[in-house]
């Protein structure tokens, strides 16, 4: 996967060669000789990932870095700092600065295009869900909360054979996180399908095959997206590559440097929770379409698609269906007399008892005001009238709590109850229709009573 | 990246020796050794890819693909058919069957490695938009109607310097599609920002260069998803391989063959489409998460977030906010002297009033029942009373038509206006109660009027 990359770097003859190279592997580049320039041309061009040179005059790549991330606009890009060979003081300022990776001088061409597949890859799938929230932004969907996510007490499991290091690992993150040893493959396995931040896997082991369990972790539903630090031995760069190319997300050189460890660790683990907290916020978001807000029960969008497919099918051999119409008696009178939060406080408390006298099966909705339906799937007539009497009875014998308790009101409410076995061409409008009908008659015959109509 | 492969062969050693080979790449590997097996396998195991052979005593590898492909718990699942070497037919009946593409025996390793590995890619990216819609599902949100989209009608974009074998394809497709041809793969480029199903390029042209062009495709938000079919010549593997890792979705071998042609056409058109119903199925979710279903206005969930948002910055010295609270008269006798229908009539005709009457950037939203609010970011008082006002008339003035336009009804409302500049602590809560008590004033002076409340 080809890829946009914004090089960064005041040295003109480094962007050069670094632009030629990227070129000739049919990345798209792009290029910034200072700081002020790169956070333009990022947040103008949104590049795939970010190049960018520590050292340089005016803002260095540190503030450069910590600009990016701050912007909500380039925050998602991948930032790879260029520090010096030794600079192991610079990785641990750029990951304070939410750098993602770091390359060293002199580029070493197989470790830069493996990290930036990784990354590249990694974006990819990420951009999925970020479009989805900014759609879900655009029509005002509340998506915030993000930047309150914690990087500190995760779950980390430290697959190494190697107890000595293991313990050094564990004993390490233990202050901030909480690390868990796992020796064993086969049973790190098991334990990464449990709740797991990050898996710390030792891939340069001498006894058991890391890369085939970094594999295993990625092929299974259940880890897949579980983030990986691959410890290896830096000298061993066909598997460092491997190891990238199988979907490791960073890599730790041994001997384990502790702050590189925290540093990397904390990264991998706010990154899964940024991932983790949009899939949840995009999943809410699904859920609110189909539910009132006021009371929690389904909505009247959800109920029209789960009738029309429940009224369908029994027209097609399937099992009956059977609906509940229940409007409040005198509601207007409560809103008029105590307020609007009164009222809203009988909406909710009846549909507690809604949902507490139906069956597991059945769908308690509110259509709106002070209108309820429950669709009940399968439910002969006869049982579908002694679930609406049940609910008629148990709102009649005790009053409604109002002004959080403060009073309370005696309510009672007018149900319709109609029933359908799908033939002769019933449709949901006219079921609904049917039940409708039975409040009408209710209500006319003086209230809080339940009137049935079959097919 | 690694994936779960289900391996399907009738021959035992066929079978073994996949399964090394792709063991010893880190894949992991399931197998069956007959049709009806793999249906079990691909259902219970849901793997990221199936290698299919074609050629299987019983059921046959196009009856397992085709029922793979019509189960929607597989469908997802890309399939590559085993074929024999010139199995051209075979091909033919197998993009019929709904495979993804194909690999001949004997099986040469680099092009099945180059073809799995951009599968698995673009798997999972789609494996994110199929999890949401799947929670959609779960959550009752109707997702429903990607089986009737069509493969046909597709926007083709032919970039081929080879005149001859453009006006070939492009006359081969016109039957079906709707084939542009453009030689000059600097034009192409703007011209594939425009609404394209399917690209077609020559990536083994003399002239320019077809690889740069795809990747210059894939690195352009605008054009990153859009299929490539690459047309290359076989004899140059290290191309086709290329092209593959470069992001091209299917290859199409030269000279080029109609009938192949046209079905690798329709796969990727299919599967593009496929995509972006997902993408908008998901973001027509997100926007009824804010929506009122019944007025097509912003709902109360919407309202109550912008409110908190706009309070909260006018409060730190941002703009002054103000809101009309809306209650329409007597309704309740509309609906019992007219029926719901009719209300609902009514709640249609006064949303239409009312997103007329506002400013574009006023934000109009129904609460529920015949509550309508309308939030005016940085409006004064005396510009939301006008606004206030003039809705009030529009309302009076013409009556409402009900029972489709045979019958009309006069409709009157009163407002409640309130307006904050943030200061002194005030709240959303605070600001709408205040315009609810303009509203019961104006109720009880008699309606039809707008009673305004400064901060």
């Amino acid at each position: 996967m080809t890829a946009r990359i914004l090089v960064v770097d005041d040295v003109e003859p480094n962007v050069r060669l670094l632009e030629a190279k990227l070129t000739l592997e049919y990345y798209e580049v792009l290029t910034a000789q200072d700081g002020a320039t790169a956070l333009q041309v990022a947040a103008a061009e949104r590049p795939d990932l970010i190049l960018l040179d520590v050292m340089m005059p005016g803002m260095d790549g540190f503030e450069t870095c910590r600009r990016l991330k701050a912007d909500p606009v380039t925050r998602h890009i991948p930032v790879v700092l260029v520090t010096a060979l030794d600079g192991r003081e610079d990785k641990m300022k750029g990951l304070e600065a939410g750098a993602d990776d770091f390359v060293t001088k002199p580029i070493d061409d197989v470790i830069l295009f493996a990290r930036v597949k990784s990354l590249v890859r990694l974006k990819a799938v990420m951009d999925e869900l970020r479009e989805r929230e900014e759609s879900g932004r655009r029509f005002g969907v509340d998506t915030d909360g993000a930047g309150r996510l914690r990087a500190s007490g995760g779950r980390v499991l430290v697959v190494d054979d190697n107890a000595r290091q293991a313990d050094k690992i564990v004993s390490q993150l233990a202050a901030e996180h909480r690390p868990v040893a796992e020796p064993d493959p086969t049973a790190a396995l098991v334990a990464a399908r449990g709740p797991v931040d990050l898996i710390i896997v030792n891939v340069s082991s001498g006894e058991f095959d890391g890369l085939r369990f970094v594999a295993q972790i990625r092929s299974t539903e259940a880890t897949r997206r579980t983030p990986i630090l691959g410890v290896v031995d830096p000298a061993d760069r066909p598997r460092l590559v491997k190891a990238l190319e199988l979907g490791v997300n960073d890599i730790l050189p041994r001997p384990v440097d502790t702050e590189e460890l925290e540093a990397r660790a904390r990264t991998q683990i706010r990154r899964k929770r940024y991932a983790d907290f949009l899939r949840q916020k995009l999943d809410y978001s699904l859920e609110m379409a189909v539910t009132d807000a006021l009371t929690g029960l389904h909505n009247r969008r959800y109920m029209a698609g789960q009738l029309q497919a429940l009224v369908g099918r029994a027209g097609q051999g399937g099992d009956q269906v059977a609906v509940l119409v229940m409007d409040i008696d005198h509601f207007k009178a409560v809103n008029d007399g105590f307020g609007h939060d009164a009222g809203d406080e009988v909406l909710r408390e009846f549909a507690v008892r809604l949902a507490t006298n139906v069956r597991a099966i059945d769908l308690p909705c509110r259509l709106g005001g002070e209108e309820f339906v429950v669709v009940m799937p399968g439910a002969p007539l006869e049982a579908a009238h002694r679930v609406a009497e049940r609910i008629r009875r148990d709102v009649a014998e005790t009053p409604f709590p109002i002004m959080g308790g403060a009073e309370s009101l005696s309510i009672t409410v007018s149900i319709g109850v109609a029933w359908s076995d799908g033939t002769g061409g019933d449709t949901p409008d006219a079921l609904l229709k049917r039940a409708d009908e039975g409040v009408y008659e209710a209500k006319s015959r003086g209230r809080n009573q339940v009137i049935a109509r079959a097919a």
